[in-house]
């Protein structure tokens, strides 16, 4: 990937940014999968770059399970916090805002500006809490493209995103080939394995043990901290490897000598693990928790678009691929980034796949990696130069 | 393995047995490695077969983390529950009690009539909770040590255990190489990793998150049901691979066709799962499991008996050993074992390894499997027979 050898990932990002919502379903509710209803819908949102005239440079992000709108940039004034995609998004990154216009919105269930379960449910004036429907990828997606179609965005040169981030440019690939002329699909899956399942139920079952959680109605007393605190301890373990435990902490003590022989948080990892999570119960909603692990647990897009066949879920459009998984990742691992490529080419799609040495496990599509911002700038560069010459050529 | 082809592990057991205690440091305290002193102490134990005359058929059996000393057989009576390694224990199966004597105790700080934090603290009258001290690894093998001594056995023919079980077999022969004619290590590591410590520490977080836990003092008052049933959940789920879960569970819906749009169990992975935490609380104490987690993860045979080289740990004596590790044993993987095997071999110990194919996960060493049978039904015929050779000869 020499050709991208001057990208620069530790470079200047996008500079300010601005957190911006949008609402819909005000008059008409927003049907869900399930058949529930809502309305109205607000998506928080952020843009970086401009959209050029022909409205062929536009790049969806998609975040992950506890990610945001915030993608890339500082806020004004008192929040410098830089966003969650800052190694990938910005001039001459992977993602190149020069050159790309770059959409992030916070999911649909989410607790970053969007509505969620800890929204005023207009119907009793207080807090959805559990009277929140449960809602799916596909809901996330479809109420992201009454987004991309009130920005008038027709199509976008790209989906991508890593993790549940990718499942929804998956979802997006086979609900809306034609408004995707390509997917990048990083450290992800086409369904939830159980062992998925079992480390969000397992996360789950933390926080609904909470007293606090109070059946998901807490948003006038104590919040739920021990067991989201607990949730997302498990979370981080499954982001890590076996390998890079070892290499960040090993069997390292905090700030001692030897054991303290009692329960207080001897080991490094342990101390870390404490403090995220302390950090995470200042940032998220427990019942967005619930609800957004729920919808990556029901994911099986084989299922909801293939009538039970993957390659059948990717049949329609000529949207093209990238896959892109990690070595070291245990939680989504390689084979079943394999499956789906698989599935892709017995439908005939056009992709490229890459798994990444990395020792950082699933964490590693995050984390500041040339290889990966090679991959991905190669990809839009292709794509978009390939869609110029369809243009002016006059095809779809 | 041909020879050893009539193993029956699924043939009949070694019938009634009966749960016994024995009492020390009722005069002396028993003073712990952390220099902390508690006595009385009590172990509960249980036996198969009969000690030969020689004395040298003796083999010790060690538990893993929730394990007890009803390791085989059944009990009279009310509790028809057959012993945890019914599969390797009984007439003519790897551990043969026709023709060994075998020896299983619940750990000092268990839960199952052993000495520990739920037990009457004779200075105040009432359960320990967490005035019980920490103890370690090397702690749980001195009292067995003294239970030995006191079944008048000088030497065992082998010590057996997986896990934490395998733990205590390897602190049994850095500690008592002259005891221990053999030792038979199964899926287990000579310290925990960071990734062993993350997962105990995030199970004991559940269960401290808990306010039934309410600083360990519970034992008049409601159990921290909730908290333990999580830390359980977790542990279960280190314990199965990916692929045992896929074929144990997949994306299998549990008692219904379609998702309930809701929080309930929809999936057989998150019905296991609850059941696994409800039926664990019945039976276990959450300082227990506080306790012996703690033990384990303070676990570093190199640093206690070799001032940071595992090798020198074991310069001493000439204890044989099997090692044995499952393929998809992700907790405690096969590269743990090589670095025990390879520093055995350093310290010219005489050992074996075997990798055994297995899609269990960690959970293997528990399941019937003739090839593990074999591998230790082999070790513990040569041993003996070896160990009768010297004897003869008059060597020590």
């Amino acid at each position: 990937m020499s050709e991208y050898a001057d990208l620069s990932p530790g470079g200047p990002g996008v500079g300010a940014v601005e957190k911006r919502f949008f609402t819909f379903a005000q008059d008409e509710p927003f049907v869900l999968e399930s058949g529930a209803a809502i309305g109205p819908v607000t998506l928080a949102y952020e843009t970086y770059g401009a959209l050029d005239p022909d409205g062929a440079n536009a790049v969806l992000v998609c975040h992950a399970l506890t990610g945001d709108s915030h993608a890339a940039g500082v806020y004004h004034g008192a929040d410098p916090k830089p966003g969650w995609w800052e190694v990938m998004i910005g001039p001459g990154k992977g993602i190149d805002t020069n050159r790309h216009f770059v959409i992030c919105s916070n999911v649909l269930g989410g607790c970053m500006g969007s509505t969620g379960p800890a929204s005023l449910n207009p119907e009793t004036g207080r807090p959805w809490g559990l009277a929140f429907p449960v809602l799916t990828i596909g809901d996330m997606v479809r109420a992201q493209k009454v987004l991309l179609d009130h920005l008038g965005v027709k199509r976008v040169l790209a989906a991508v995103g890593g993790s549940m981030g990718g499942m929804q440019v998956l979802e997006w690939a086979a609900r809306y080939p034609e408004t995707v002329v390509s997917a990048i699909a990083l450290a992800t899956a086409a369904k939830h394995s159980a062992l998925h399942i079992a480390f969000h139920e397992v996360a789950r079952q933390a926080i609904v043990a909470d007293p606090d959680w109070n059946g998901g109605d807490y948003y006038h007393g104590p919040k739920p901290a021990h067991g989201l605190a607990v949730a997302r301890m498990i979370g981080h373990i499954t982001y890590l490897s076996d390998e890079a435990m070892r290499h960040k902490f090993g069997r390292g003590l905090q700030d001692r000598a030897d054991f303290s022989f009692s329960f207080d948080a001897d080991f490094q990892v342990e101390s870390y693990l404490r403090y995220q999570g302390r950090k995470f119960v200042e940032r998220f909603d427990a019942n967005s928790f619930l609800y957004i692990t729920r919808a990556a647990d029901y994911f099986d897009l084989g299922a909801t678009h293939g009538q039970g066949s993957l390659t059948k879920a990717f049949s329609r459009g000529d949207t093209r691929f990238l896959v892109v998984s990690f070595s070291s990742d245990w939680l989504y691992p390689t084979y079943q980034s394999r499956e789906l490529v698989q599935a892709l080419k017995r439908a005939g799609r056009d992709v490229s796949f890459c798994e990444i040495e990395a020792q950082w496990g699933h964490d590693a599509f995050l984390l500041d990696s040339p290889r990966l911002s090679g991959l991905v700038a190669g990809h839009l560069e292709r794509t978009r130069r390939d869609l110029g010459r369809d243009l002016r050529r006059g095809l779809p």
